[in-house]
């Protein structure tokens, strides 16, 4: 029997902060016919209030520690401020958005990460998506909008990253669904030279991307996305797409395969 | 037919802002045999951040204006610290939790209250509660857990009373199941003398409640919440208990009938 299809889309970086962006990424996740998930992150919203409250940010190999302050600030900016506020546009779109975390209904059980030498404090690693629970809200006709936010069950929050929910939740979802991954951010998709537009890689392979990786030409906060993208497809799902609003709409956006 | 049991909990005052209370009020709640709802507040932990943010408070007759700034706090604070915080909590207690705001699935549509001569900036007064959607929510295990932020579905977020947002809820269920509405706060009822634990009122009907109001003994804060009451009987909930946490368990609150 032919599963269903169901979009995975995730948005972060500069589409959740502008408003106007914003907006158009809504207005193309509520026009996906089908059922769909939405995953957003929220990371620079957080920074303002951090700051208000006089928090000390502290780092470790460039990756911000949560401690127990921060991951108060993270859970009121990503699970209140920027999730309800898109549940609140996706329903004005007609949309029926239920905005979650990982701790509503025990959907995304995660575990503090383990201490080797650097300790990240209250940075939560998946352990399991309730993917039946999820599908029964999809039955239900909701449109589940996920922040970044998961929980141990034991009563911690997690600061959980975006990209990692959203590819996770693709493979959760691919034992019962065709699924669709889309990464959404303001770069029209890989490209192998950030300052020319024209350098987007169309398809992306696994040697391609040695290839790339070894050049150089792909480096930094593309990594880790790109190896959430391929353990993605690795895991059954079925095609993962990466790029800017209007390269996703149009087909132009990087295509991440297995071969 | 007989119409199944159903528990609306709202807790709110001090429960919420101490964490042993909160802890001993969520594990009554995680004990309640049966279909549940947990409705919360977080009024005064809002109160630092907006003073961190610099923002100005501003008061109407002794009530507070949501401003758009101070709109955005009290989203960040119920609807993603406070409500997060009580269901990753829950969820370490078994229940199945999960925390909704009126916007998510559309569950509580209102409206900015309409402008006669104050104008109370962001402050939503419900049109309607989807009743249907919530009992989808029940019938698959899950115990729905409404902050105080409702939407107006056209993409406006809503600052709305959690008493108004228990009572309403508890009627619009009322059709459906037989309702226990259960207020708990600090005191251990409704009382003729506030610093007379003796003096809690076992049984309040409206001519009994006309009688302390005139005598004054029932006044402030206490008005609208057996308005609210009353409001609730009077549209078909069983039964209104208002105390604390231990009066409710050994059912000495008061009890608002309608006889």
């Amino acid at each position: 029997m032919q599963r269903p299809s169901l979009v995975v889309l995730k948005i972060g970086g500069k589409v959740l902060e502008v408003p106007s962006e914003l907006q158009k990424a809504l207005q193309y996740f509520a026009a996906i016919e089908g059922p769909k998930i939405l995953v957003h992150g929220g990371g620079k919203q957080a920074n303002h209030i951090i700051s208000a409250l006089d928090i000390e940010p502290k780092m470790l190999n460039g990756r911000r520690i949560t401690d127990a302050a921060t991951l108060e600030v993270v859970t009121m900016v990503y699970a209140g401020l920027v999730n309800k506020t898109v549940v609140s546009q996706l329903q004005a779109l007609a949309c029926n958005a239920m905005g979650l975390s990982g701790a509503d209904g025990n959907m995304i059980r995660a575990h503090k990460r383990i201490v080797k030498t650097d300790d990240y404090g209250f940075a939560g690693d998946i352990d399991e998506i309730n993917a039946a629970a999820i599908q029964q809200l999809l039955d239900l006709g909701f449109c589940p909008c996920f922040c970044a936010i998961t929980h141990d069950a034991k009563g911690q929050l997690l600061n959980t990253n975006a990209d990692t929910i959203a590819s996770q939740l693709a493979v959760a979802m691919a034992k019962g669904y065709d699924v669709q991954l889309q990464f959404c951010f303001e770069k029209a998709g890989v490209m192998t030279d950030p300052d020319q537009d024209d350098s987007i890689i169309p398809v992306l392979t696994p040697s391609l991307y040695e290839l790339h990786k070894g050049s150089g030409a792909i480096s930094g906060g593309m990594l880790p996305k790109l190896d959430n993208a391929f353990a993605a497809i690795d895991a059954g799902v079925s095609a993962v797409w990466i790029g800017h609003l209007m390269a996703l709409q149009t087909g132009a956006a990087t295509k991440v395969t297995a071969t």
